[in-house]
């Protein structure tokens, strides 16, 4: 269950530029990860210890540090100091919850995304925090996880030297996390697109009270998707706008197109929850329907029934002067008054066009 | 049923322009139509195989290359590499789930629209992606599927030669080919129309649950509308304004008529889902005025009948000492009172304005 | 019954440009009045052929040529060709299904207004579509019906010679059809007013179920209206603030009046909307309300004898062994039971305050 | 109550500019109150006849002219040849249907402003229109009543002395004038909130239908304040923010003031509005609740008895061949059965918390 | 319970600057606590008479003084006159039913904020206005209470000479005391989260009735909350996008990171609205459904025993001609066409998917 408003009252009372890990602890040990890649060649090194997380900025090529949990304020400190950091820029890193935002530090941005991923389990959306500090020369990224899965593709990029990667500066390489944290979110549309169209399915065979449940999940599953994404058009647009020196124009154009992903993000998340509502219109009014049908059945039953059991009442009375009672006809009369009865109402809600 | 987020995951993993064709494949082999036209004569040529796709585009006059079929993904390349287009363009052009989007690339402009068609057999509207390329001097456009109905009257006006199309250059045949395709956009408007004005008259004369499905239908439908239409009016609005060198003086009026078409489908499409929430709102209130009449139908019954039936089991009892059942008065006193009983309470209701 | 999308499916594949009539034709034979006047005279003309419609428009004054009929492609046409107009505009003013918009053509402006009157028999709103051409010297109006109704206030004015009508150039003559038109917006705003003000008095004394289908219909003419009105405020906003040389400073005031005539229709409008949405409230709780109240009085009455015809169906068994029946006092602590289970349930009712 | 649309018809036909008086006549003769004050003396007068009311203007310091009652077109127009107004400004006085709006006119400003009165009797918000016109040295208000409640601080500060009022120019006491009026607003508030906050104690006791027609009036009484109040804040703004050199400096702080108080009403009236809807929620959801309440125990009774009254049925039957009647222990059986059938009823709805 | 609208009527008809205490007298007698800091030395002083609070102002490093408790006039305009304060700042400050506001009075600037407290009692939100005054040099802070609470850490920060605090000019201070007030606005997030997160969970238990008050209660509490953070939005990004020389830029820097929390806070108050929205939807379509089975139960009991009882009452009838009731297999065979029709009922049913 995605926690509304996370445990920030941990730092109240404190100053601002406090570094405090607002979040839980996902990992044992924070992983180091650096590569210092030109041209020509890629070198790749990971730091167990925080000792090792340093190295010397003055080379030629990208210096990419990534660094896959927070809960080290320390460490997190020390790179901060290392290249220069506003003590804002630190506690905005650890503290993960944190809508998506840029920032202009003049000499570095700071970009934070969340990394959404799909949880089978209890099919819900988790969201993972990642913040990217793009410098002249180098990209941060900070992780609450071990992000293998989602960065992958940008680390195979760069040992094959394929595509613009190495050929581009920090600015490319910034915009391709940032891409495979956008493109991610496809499969989560996927995802919610999916459950989407079998509840539909299911709400055409039935009324199944589950249903209703999981309707309901879905929107809020949707509406947290909403809070993530639709931040991410002002950060991505305004990268893309900005007057960035760190951004070159060739990477422009492709910050072009993650911009139009995160559009269409936010257009599918928007169709989302018109057919989400679309559903529970439909399911209600299915409720109506049927409550109405049950009732007319029980109406038909018990107006047919209700006066030709009162009449069976009326002749089982034990008033000694019934003269109907003893006439030979009374019983066939009373079979008859009754049909006729019976058949008089069944034409009635034929008419009104109940059966 | 239109898939809300077609299978972009294919995509994860890839760098960022690479081509990747993402839709059903709808054709078997592509087919390339070539126009090559000045004012005085007009060359066409069907290209069956990509080898013969490629004409000289140094000649005068206007040259529109038509490609319909997108997974032969090694074709768009070698048409890219021809016309010198960028990598994301081509990657857009293939990727059939864009949002109808422009795109300036300074030596062109990249136009992405949604050709939308309805299909009879499900009362539903299908989706297909036609990408424009706009240069100096040419016009590129991809289709998924054969699009001999839409296009058709732009290539008869060449053949033809009537009217500004052959007099005037790229830029009015590109705003042709959008004309067509808004124009298109009025069939659905007045399919959608139609069915909803019948719906509308089946909600007078009774409730029946498939109404409510098929106004669910037709809102799913307006939604699905809706995101394909909204973006046009950036599209065309962007292009009547913008500052392009590529578009004439005398083509921007034009693209100001095309812009007021979008308007007015967008404008049909908010009145659609206006009049649809209406309907379902008179369909719920319907069927909630039917159950309380049918309510009312069975309570005025029971009500009058149950203290009667009552009374007839009371008399019924099987007590040796019930005085009243020797008397000769009894039973038409027994009578009489459940007659005052049912006529008095026919007076309360009425009373109430129950019947 | 307002038709959403009309019948343009009829110019798919001509090109753009081409002179169709899309609108039901209204009218026999065009009737064309001229009225040419200065400050000294007015001259007025009605010309039943298309040969007589055209004067020099050389002379000083203002020059008004009224088309009522618009079937006739080829007078249009003929007019189009005297006065230079481009073939769009001659496109937009026979498609009647336009929405409201403001074109400036350089030489001269073009208006398309919605006239609309309110039809008692059907309690539906009809739309007429009125373009104004207003050029230097000149102003063109073209309706569907003969206008005979709003116009004439403005023709009376021109003969008359009264106020500043025939002081002042087209611009005011063209100002003073359009506040012709907004001004009878005001006659179908009172009577949809007062529609809104009986149905509320409706609802007050009771639920009938054609009231929801009025409020269902009203607010159908609503969603009509405001399609009509809401693009008026981007035309005449459009006419004040823009600089079109063709208005003169001392119309640009009188703008400014039809400009706030404009909003307040659109906020009269706004508040339809929102009286309507909520008399939908109050009739669908209402409804339920009173579900609630018939059901309460079927539930007490059934709960009060059905537990005392389950007992006397128990003493009117006929076992043999039945001690109490035999008893002299059974009959009447039968009956006292009776009242006392039918005294506590009355006491529990009352305690719930369900009477 | 408020009638949306006045009859503004009587108008239909008339030139602009044209001066008919547009509302109810609420006063039997016009009173005319000049105020003509500097800094040291303030001259007061009543001018009970139209001749009276014209005193040169030429005299240093500020006159106040204010008229109450508007019916005498004659009067009006008098005073606005007197100080040069413009058709439309006095067309704009005497239609009382308009909405708040401040208007240029170069050498005068005119503000339009709806003064509100919450009537006891009707619980209902009364709406008076006040017009003011600002001009070098004078301000002219029109009122369609004796406005003696709001505008008397103002004529007490004059007659005082006390304040800025008689140091500043004739944008100090315009100002004034309308701080009165939107300091009238927040009575309104208080009693529209009072109002509110009895509701919802009414609807946590119980739900009567009254409450349901009280939440529908207050709504009524919501959209109609939110209609005159809305436009106020673009006229304090614009007065605020406007290059009007009528106004000085010192005033704009004060405007900027008053410019706060409309947003903290409009504020307010919003707040009401989403309270109100969810007090209809409420509302709904509480009816809905108590009809299962009353379903549950309809059925709770109905179903434990219509067996046992089914088997005291079947044993009141009269075949001659009932073996089971006539065995001793016959009785004490079938009540046995019953009690257990009844109990394991009871066991099931317990089961199922029902009861 | 907050009230809508204070008691504003207080002031009515008084000049503008007229200072009058609106809202509740919370403290005795009014505290006065100064600060007198520089970068080497802080003295601290309480004042508990109004003579105290006056020290003078031109020595170097930053005063503040904080006022709580608001009814003392007197003391207030003493301070006003002090620091040459606008007559309408001091009113301002006194109505404590301000909206948050910034405004810029040149010589400094005046900032109004809500500082929301959580009551667990009776689970509200309760507000206290808090007014910053910004001058050269000094901060002037006026609540309504004792604000130990949330102001502490900034003293206890300006006591030990920690952080940025002593080191930078007024404008920090000011921004760390607004820093103080958002940053408790995180803990009113949780509390309202931790409440919703319970009802949800009551919600998928069962269908209580209190969970619908509760559900009102916490979109009450919604409403009044967003009222009171949607103007922080605009006071905190105009002071960090604003031009005004009090605000260094150093602190900019700062007031983004403020302006990111108060968006936070916005977009979590937007997501509880959708959540409870969306609670209240499922509140209602399980007490549909809920009922739709309650009815269930009560039509198959009633439809299955209905015909069974009137058959039991036909053969209790006392006609003495009654054929079959001779027959020895009688009672056998009543029976089991009794059973026959129970059998087929349910057979009906369970086709009907009713059990």
């Amino acid at each position: 269950m995605p926690k509304y408003a996370k445990d920030v009252s941990r730092t109240l009372g404190l100053p601002p530029g406090s570094l405090v890990h607002i979040g839980e602890q996902k990992l044992e040990t924070p992983l180091i990860t650096i590569f210092s890649c030109d041209v020509d060649h890629c070198a790749e090194k990971i730091a167990s210890t925080a000792a090792d997380a340093f190295v010397p900025t003055d080379r030629p090529g990208v210096l990419w540090i990534n660094v896959d949990g927070l809960h080290d304020t320390e460490l997190i400190a020390r790179i901060g100091q290392q290249f220069h950091l506003h003590p804002l820029v630190l506690e905005d890193i650890l503290n993960t919850d944190q809508r998506p935002k840029l920032e202009d530090y003049e000499s570095y941005l700071l970009v934070v995304l969340k990394m959404l991923t799909w949880d089978e389990k209890s099919s819900e959306i988790l969201a993972e925090q990642v913040s990217l500090v793009l410098g002249k020369g180098f990209v941060l990224s900070f992780q609450e996880e071990k992000g293998s899965d989602v960065f992958n593709p940008v680390r195979e990029a760069l040992r094959a030297g394929k595509g613009r990667l190495r050929k581009s500066e920090a600015d490319f390489l910034a915009y391709s996390l940032m891409d495979a944290v956008v493109d991610n979110y496809f499969v989560i549309m996927e995802r919610l697109g999916d459950n989407i169209e079998e509840l539909e399915d299911e709400l055409v065979t039935g009324v199944q009270p589950q249903v209703l449940r999981q309707v309901h999940q879905l929107r809020r599953e949707n509406i947290f998707l909403r809070k993530s994404v639709w931040p991410m058009r002002e950060v991505v647009g305004g990268l893309e706008r900005g007057e960035f020196p760190l951004m070159n124009h060739g990477t422009r154009i492709y910050l072009r197109d993650l911009y139009d992903h995160t559009i269409q993000v936010m257009d599918t998340v928007e169709t989302f929850r018109d057919m989400l509502g679309g559903m529970l219109d439909l399911y209600l009014s299915s409720v109506s329907f049927r409550l109405n049908q049950v009732m007319k059945v029980l109406t038909i039953i018990a107006t047919i029934f209700i006066p030709l059991t009162f009449l069976a009442g009326l002749w089982g009375m034990n008033f000694h002067f019934m003269p109907e009672l003893r006439q030979a006809w009374g019983y066939p009369a009373a079979l008859l008054l009754m049909a006729v009865i019976a058949g008089w109402m069944l034409y009635l809600f034929k008419k009104n066009k109940w059966i």
